[in-house]
């Protein structure tokens, strides 16, 4: 049937649209049924889509549909479209076959990944897929089935330069805000890096989050290629890249339900690592009791990573280190900024911990890309952060994504938490700091988080501040005071 | 803070609310955030809810609310409420707790069958928690704790009559629809059986979606005893009576997701059973390979049950019946409906394998009760059947729930399935079957649905009437052909 579009400039954060009760009815359309949109153009582009159905404000010759509906498929309002009732995704049937238990096949999973980037699935469907992979897990082989159908329902970046590098740190660690501070080292180095990233998913913010409080994140393909031809380096949004559809898509639930599954997690980052083609990958996990993971786990990741690297024909080495507390001071995309540009215009005050795990991480780079000697990796990312000539690089990537330094206020509210007796902190707990910056407002809110003033091991006075915690809403600080009344994150 | 209710007559299938984009960004409220929407009435009524952003359309001091919402709030246009950021629901936790192996505890289940009941829990959520009880399973403990909880979270129902009586028959055989039989000759012979029943999850069509088509099965509890007082029995939908809240709300996702975790098939007949105050309880499990479950499953859910009796002081008896294809030859609400009325009617050209086994679970009711005596139930029900007893009580409950009988005519467009070659049918697939019915659009569209000309066994010549389909969209009818051709439900 031919509708016209409307738009209700709705956001819902996953592409929806409305009937006209009348339409619904002639269509035999039901509410929550799906349907497929085709647009009139030749070639036509088409997505399918999940019905709320509406009395009135929608004409019965239209379909209104939200914002990120018209985004996808670049709809104009009053253009006619073609609207048809869509079958039964077939790849429901491959999710039921992994949740009992069973390996599914390259087809399957590529059928999955397929109707997850058209909108075929629904919110409680693509729960039920992420639930599916977390509980039974998948081999080796799945594992590889879904980073090439990831792969293959996105764009791929192609650079015909240096040799490309790229690092990933499994999140978790509230704070670890080290991939700014790499990049500008290993660009200042004659590497190529083009950092594509995800947003926190679990954690208060991760690398764009922190760059889009003073820069752009959403290019496009031909834009990026412009910025990294210009600087060697980037931090942009993969999601906005089209490299990854699939991997966004998933990452929206994921964020919704607050779990991760292995397979997910592995397929996400060698997806992006792969669709930006580098040759060089190194990968940090850090473990730790209140970390994503602990040590026993990490090993196994660490094999698994290898084996994904072995397979793809990359030169990939996976570093374990200590995720036992958060790193810096500032938790939240904002305040951990503030925390990288203190590093990197070497401010005396600047978080140490986070600038001697930068330093290992770029150093361990630039040895497995042989730009230096076995050993010597830190001492020569030490040299060039010293140097001044990081921070020159990170200025001129922020200036290419069309972003500039600036002074940071934090949000409006804030609370001070006061230590109610003196002596040692013995556990800050990673989780519950993340959970803590998420309830204020984290990573939605750029300016929201925390400010923590000490780390595992100092000794603290009775009625000296702990942290700080900023927020933009009354509500959500009232939320945040509660959570750290009753979770108690930091243990003395 | 406080904001005026604006109705959009809009339906989500579950409630949802629409903010402002500016309302959001002052209360600190992001799209997909949950809120809580309280009454100013004494005492107030409060109920959580997923907001959708939306520009213009609804004022900065206006929250718009799905049609489900202002039902359940019981909600005015204009009406002014207190609305308020919510923190992330508890349960989440607990949720995941199951989904990594862990047993509940009796608080922890109250918490999320709290949760929601409340609407605290999105669909992503509660899918989350139907497959963390699809994949762990739920100890026998578990599953009670979840049954008080479901019956905690709702009314009862208090008749101080006769005997009560009721029988569930697990779903999975397309058109097994004895229960209209089976009350009309219990009420008959002086037993009191008020029937509640969900909507159909999997299959074509439950009780209600079949009584619907006739009659009203939407009553408040005091309607109901009213009508049960008249007829000593009725057929009406548990959903609508306020009864088993949570179960309603788990059924809705369980819907989209087609899948029903066994802890959650327990608890969602025996909360029905317990609400109602029956104190006879008959359990019909029919087994086939085809069927929702076969013979080894059958014994170690029929011993469930008897556990549940025991624990619950309920006299309780399971049977397992033939479930290898369907019965009857109409499948779907309306088409069900004309065999049941052929069978009580009396009509010669009545579905005997229907009236068979109806005549079977009303005799094991009359003999468990002490009606009739041991090995004669069904030689009564029989009696009762055969005197035209039983249509006239079924005319009674149906006048007494506002219906009345009347001519059925099927859906407008229909398709005839013929034989391609001739032969003896060794196989008709009940899921398949199911599977057909829903895509031509049962159990929503009453009239839809197929018309069985054959059962296993019977031999049909080449380009005789196999089936037919029936739909009141001529899209549903193509998918349904196209799944039919590719499917093959009929065997032979």
């Amino acid at each position: 049937m031919e509708l016209k579009i409307k738009l209700l400039t709705w956001s819902a954060g996953l592409p929806v649209a409305m009937f006209n009760e009348k339409t619904a009815s002639k269509m035999g359309v039901h509410t929550k049924d799906r349907v497929s949109i085709k647009t009139l153009s030749n070639p036509p582009k088409e997505l399918s889509t999940i019905i709320d159905t509406i009395k009135g404000l929608v004409g019965e010759n239209e379909i209104a549909v939200s914002s990120e509906l018209k985004k996808i498929l670049n709809l104009k309002i009053g253009q006619k479209v073609d609207v048809e009732l869509a079958p039964t995704p077939k790849s429901m049937v491959f999710i039921k076959k992994k949740l009992n238990k069973k390996a599914l096949s390259e087809k399957e999973i590529n059928e999955i990944i397929k109707d997850i980037v058209n909108n075929s699935l629904s919110e409680p469907e693509i729960a039920l897929f992420i639930s599916a992979m977390y509980e039974q897990h998948m081999t080796m082989k799945e594992t590889i089935y879904l980073i090439k159908a990831i792969l293959k329902s996105g764009n791929k970046l192609t650079l015909n330069h240096k040799p490309i590098i790229d690092k990933h740190s499994i999140g978790g660690v509230a704070g670890n805000r080290t991939t700014p501070i790499i990049v500008s080292i290993c660009a200042t180095a004659g590497l190529m890096m083009p950092k594509t990233s995800s947003k926190a998913i679990t954690s208060a913010a991760g690398t764009v989050d922190v760059i889009e409080t003073i820069a752009d994140i959403e290019f496009s393909i031909k834009e990026l290629k412009k910025i990294v031809k210009k600087t060697d380096a980037c931090m942009v949004w993969g999601g906005a890249l089209g490299m990854v559809p699939a991997d966004s898509k998933i990452i929206k639930i994921e964020k919704i339900l607050k779990i991760d599954p292995e397979a997910q997690l592995l397929a996400s980052i060698m997806s992006k690592k792969l669709a930006v083609g580098s040759k060089y990958i190194l990968i940090d996990i850090p473990c730790g009791e209140t970390a994503k993971i602990n040590k026993s786990k990490a090993q196994g990741l660490k094999r698994k990573f290898e084996k994904l690297g072995k397979y793809f024909h990359k030169k990939l080495k996976v570093v374990l280190t200590d995720g036992s507390q958060p790193i810096g001071n500032g938790i939240g995309p904002a305040l951990e900024l503030v925390d990288v540009l203190k590093v990197l215009d070497l401010k005396e005050k600047s978080p140490k911990d986070l600038e001697k795990k930068s330093l290992f991480l770029a150093g361990e780079l630039l040895e497995m890309t042989s730009k230096a000697k076995k050993g010597k990796g830190i001492e020569m990312a030490k040299e060039i952060l010293y140097s001044g000539k990081a921070f020159k690089k990170f200025k001129q990537i922020i200036k290419a994504q069309n972003g500039q330094l600036k002074d940071i206020a934090p949000a409006k509210f804030k609370k001070n938490i006061l230590s109610k007796k003196s002596g040692k902190i013995y556990e800050i707990d990673n989780k519950k700091i993340n959970s803590l910056a998420r309830i204020a407002g984290c990573p939605v809110d750029k300016f929201s988080g925390l400010y923590l003033y000490f780390h595992v091991g100092d000794k603290v006075k009775k009625r000296e501040k702990l942290l700080t915690i900023y927020s933009e809403s009354r509500t959500r600080l009232k939320h945040a005071v509660e959570f750290y009344e009753k979770e108690k994150p930091v243990k003395m």
